[in-house]
């Protein structure tokens, strides 16, 4: 028997678009690889009528439904009072719970306020989901033929929740297996990927294939369902050769979320080090690089020369050339990537320099024209690029073109077929 | 009378987890400041019958139905016809928008392929939403009650779109308005913010007060109804100054969404030029200051020394420091602070070094242990904090703790009263 699950978000700051539902994306993904199919999400405010309403819709259109949020010492437990009511179980006090709440407070050196004791009032009968990551416990029970699972709502708690509580709880109801594998692409737009793809995406059953577009990226997901994990891997694998061979080395990487996660491995295979000179992406390469844990084996580190006499002071830029050419030029721009590899010490230094608006600059070039310079071993490469859409878009585009462009020199690929065009 | 609106989100992205439903987040925020009530977000995958389902039941419970997604040329239009069937009108095809389809693709230089001609096929007698940042137009149309809205899924898209073209549309179904006005707090948790708070947020009515955790900050929404803007606003500002009283400086802003947000301006009004020198953060704190237009006027620059050697050769931080108490302690945090400042010339220059994680550093140091260092002309200050959690987070604290320094010191707010302890 193949399982439904449905989320249901609680929480007034969601309605109010103080944050975005990301628990009900990592919860998704999760599900996923568990085989279990969401065909919906519901988000609704701290309303017990409403919250009421929406579960008893949910609860006839699947069979696992999974509540985040309204379980925390500011919000009177909502959830669990109304889930308590939906399902007849009354709350009744969890002695270890409260001693593990008691226990959290201590271990931060904070004192405990008497309204967190709520968060150990329970459905009689219940599975307690230990929070190691917050106070308020998880819950899971069964009633009905629904199994019913209530997660705290801040993302960091709720996600160790569910891969160490939830995932192991709910892998005894999925059977089959829906494997997917994701193909990430830079430099070529949605549209063109689509048109590339249509006849063959149309005609195909299992596996599917769908893209996405992502930030100037695009994804190509390949899902197929199996009796087991290994039977669909193999439907997956002729299908991402085949994409491969088509798409050449657009392709930068499959189950990758990012460039950086696939420049970083590629940089400690080969023993080099990475530094970068940064100006309009200000920072953004040496913090998506840094994001991961490990980098310092390999990233030296980042010049960002946000001012122009920066680029003379730190990086060593002469000054005639800023004076001839500007700071966003091909010249400036060479001559950053190899002052940051002196500078830094590294093998090689990627540096950015261009225009992310919102105005163009001093000498009239305009938003959205960027130089990526690559300084390496065997000499120096200067790409010119362009792309559309406001600030954020543009140094992100920026950000993947330099770790693009260091990417294609480590993994042998041609440096200039990369392309900085928007997706649409 | 007053209205309610309902998000519906299409896309099997969505429910695969692949993205997050930030245009919900965003909508929501634009709705409320038009006084319009928002009580359900759904999502739902590309499915004919469950997306028809889904509007059958938001139909009754709301008066303004907004869908997001599933208008683009890959999902067969699958909102278009969905709506239309679901509310008698028939699609046809719209020439002003297909010649606006190809006027777009010649204004980024791509080729036009023949599956975007499907965007421009609309429901009969609707009102055309020009979309001017994209390719698919959105749509608006009243039937049986309901203004029935449909709106391009790229956020982008949808941001300006809401904006430009449905703010307005929607603004002559408004009556009355929501104001709220939101204190940003950092340096203190939730429970104690909200425990200060209690009983006066539970006795009020109108305003409300409401607490949120966000990434070791709290967020106080403060909002009211009335008849007019004005009111709404008088009704808030005696709550904003006893709020201010109660928590002091801990409050950094109001209706402003981070510290460099603050920060800015501050150096600006000042005069004053701000640098960094950044291990652990790795170019947070730049990519940060630099997210927002304006700041090349004050910011100059950072240096990541993320590797140690670039600490002593980029910052001139003393061989003997390093050697003697290693990266992560207070004299070299102390040297990176007076380094940045001399290397990039500017008037405060603010250093962060510490253990990020996953493993404690060589030397034994925990992770979560951060140095933060202020140089300024009067001098230099340097503070000791300790976060929990995970390397993300850590980061993440460890920034906002040096612009929360920089921001005290501009300020004239007391420097040593800040924390950075995590918020639950």
């Amino acid at each position: 028997m193949s399982h439904t699950a449905e989320l249901i978000a609680v929480g007034t700051e969601l309605l109010l678009g103080n944050i975005a539902n990301t628990d009900a994306q990592m919860l998704s993904q999760g599900l996923s690889a568990l085989g279990i199919n969401v065909y919906y999400h519901t988000v609704v405010g701290d309303n017990p009528q409403r919250l009421r309403a929406a579960v008893e819709i949910a609860r006839r259109r699947a069979d696992i439904l999974i509540t985040t949020g309204g379980l925390g010492p500011t919000c009177d437990d909502l959830t669990k009072n109304v889930l308590a009511k939906c399902f007849g179980r009354p709350l009744v006090r969890h002695e270890a719970s409260a001693r593990r709440i008691e226990a959290y407070f201590r271990s931060i050196g904070r004192p405990m306020t008497e309204n967190n004791y709520q968060q150990a009032m329970l459905p009689e009968g219940c599975t307690v989901l230990d929070n190691d990551w917050g106070t308020a416990p998880g819950v899971a029970f069964e009633a009905d033929g629904v199994h019913v699972v209530m997660l705290p709502g801040p993302p960091r708690e709720c996600r160790a929740m569910f891969q160490y509580r939830v995932a192991p709880y709910l892998r005894a109801c999925s059977d089959g297996a829906i494997c997917s594998r994701t193909l990430r692409i830079f430099g070529m737009g949605e549209s063109l990927v689509e048109s590339m793809l249509r006849s063959q995406m149309n005609a195909m059953q299992n596996p599917t294939l769908a893209p996405y577009a992502k930030e100037g990226e695009v994804e190509l997901r390949i899902t197929a369902k199996a009796g087991h994990e290994q039977e669909a891997r193999a439907l997956i694998a002729p299908v991402e050769a085949r994409l491969r061979a088509q798409l050449g080395s657009a392709v930068y990487g499959a189950d990758v979320t990012s460039l950086e996660e696939v420049v970083l491995p590629l940089l400690k295979e080969r023993g080099l080090t990475l530094g970068c000179a940064e100006s309009c992406t200000g920072g953004l390469i040496a913090k998506r690089i840094t994001d991961l844990p490990g980098a310092s084996a390999v990233f030296r580190g980042s010049v960002v020369s946000y001012a122009t006499p920066v680029k003379h002071t730190v990086l060593g830029v002469p000054q005639a050339l800023l004076e001839e050419y500007g700071a966003v030029s091909e010249p400036v721009a060479r001559a950053m990537a190899e002052g940051a590899r002196r500078t830094l010490g590294c093998d090689l230094a990627v540096a950015v320099t261009g225009v992310a608006g919102p105005d163009p600059d001093e000498r009239g070039n305009p938003v959205g024209l960027v130089y990526l310079a690559l300084a390496a071993p065997d000499g120096t490469t200067v790409k010119r690029t362009r792309s559309g859409g406001v600030r954020e878009r543009i140094r992100t585009l920026a950000a993947s073109g330099a770790l693009d462009l260091v990417r294609r020199w480590l993994s042998g690929a041609p440096l200039e077929e990369t392309g900085t065009e928007p997706s649409e």
